[in-house]
């Protein structure tokens, strides 16, 4: 019976674990998502070349419009498929279907796990991981709505004094990579209609740029001074620490601008 | 100047990164935190196989009581040095301050991020990570104390129809690793001393044991069926579901027991 292997890639190319690039070897097909995330140098010919096996492109389309035919047709044709995915196969991604329709069918599925922007992010900040509370996204106002969500969990954080990682909304098909500084406006945005005193000029986050790969870049500031800051090109998330233990003070001074 | 490197391996040898592999290969000597985790692999032995170098064990106290001078001996004189560390290096465990001893004495520092059980376990399971609450560690009763401090991490993640990863004790010095059946009787326990109607013999929780390892099992029920299970040898692990949408109820099933 064939195999389907869910692949997690980690950040970038260098990030492949052993046992990915095994799996990727003994895969007979190799699709890669090219959609739900962005790598420095993880795409269709980096791998191939990696591999030294034909990689084919996968869009949100082939997995969830088409229900992923394109996968299971390579497997009821017998051969062995690898689903390649940047960073963790089930980590902020909607893989999860595609797993349990994969299981609801007897498809024999591996998952290899790869690092990912959750651990990443947190782990050279230098943070506490048991101090953080629940993660939200930002996104941009959609249709004139403007999703507020974000600010709901920075609150319910700070009052329990827990750390927020927050990412930026980031959609590859349709080239929207938000920065830092456009989500730093929008928290100040949704401070001003909320008006709850969570959110302020003077209150001091981390922005992380690219984390995880060689150009990354971690700055703690406030608000005011990291919003005019050039942070370089995205993926970029942003830590709201909580109640902080003078190790993670300490961590957080290496990363501090006036 | 020569470097450190914290070089994370991930949960298994095959974990390993090419940049770790790396990393390794360019180092002039290679210690291994031998204490703060378990691995069905990783060990002195089979890192110098893999690596093709010496490998020197390091214990907590090499570490913490004296200060990490083997570490900076080596860096004196004037070697490259890779410290490897099970999992991730900033993750759960205690290598920050190290890390900012070596900033403090301008040495400079390399990170390389490792497969780490905070998103592994999460992953695999189904569950919505941005619906993870903070995390929290079981640890046994010590000198008469009993601590319930994950009693209040779950009942506020639950309050909030928040899920919460628990681990649990491990310290490989003192040979304490705790099985899911003691962590489930010390919720149990919990319950019966704080009376706050938050855990029963009812809830339906997730075991996970050896997460990521080639022999990793996810079990999910009552806490009175799990208690009785046999899971085999540790790290086990455990998640408390709050608030299920309905493709992680689809997700849980597939771990079922009566």
């Amino acid at each position: 019976m064939p195999w389907l292997a869910f692949v997690g890639l980690g950040l970038k190319l260098k990030d492949i674990t052993l046992e990915a690039l095994e799996t990727l070897r003994n895969a007979n097909t190799i699709f890669l998502d090219t959609y739900t995330s962005i790598s420095p140098d993880i795409n269709v010919s980096s791998l191939r070349r990696l591999v030294g096996k034909e990689v084919i492109p996968l869009r949100r389309r082939d997995i969830e419009d088409e229900n992923a035919e394109k996968i299971f047709n390579e497997l009821s044709r017998g051969r062995n498929v690898a689903f390649a995915v940047i960073g963790d196969p089930f980590i902020a991604t909607t893989h999860v279907a595609l797993l349990l329709e994969a299981i609801r069918r007897n498809v024999e599925v591996k998952v290899i796990h790869g690092l990912t922007i959750y651990t990443v992010a947190i782990s050279y900040s230098g943070l506490m991981v048991y101090k953080f509370g629940r993660c939200a996204t930002i996104v941009y106002p959609k249709e004139g709505i403007f999703y507020d969500y974000f600010y709901d969990v920075v609150k319910e954080n700070l009052k329990l004094g827990l750390h927020t990682l927050l990412l930026l909304e980031l959609d590859v098909d349709n080239n929207v990579f938000m920065t830092a500084n456009d989500a730093l406006k929008l928290m100040l945005e949704a401070e001003g209609k909320r008006k709850e005193g969570i959110i302020s000029k003077d209150m001091k986050v981390l922005v992380i740029a690219r984390a995880g790969f060689p150009t990354q870049k971690y700055v703690y500031g406030k608000i005011a001074s990291l919003i005019r800051e050039n942070f370089g090109p995205p993926p970029h998330t942003i830590i709201v620490p909580g109640k902080l233990h003078y190790i993670e003070e300490d961590a957080l001074k290496r990363f501090l601008i006036n």
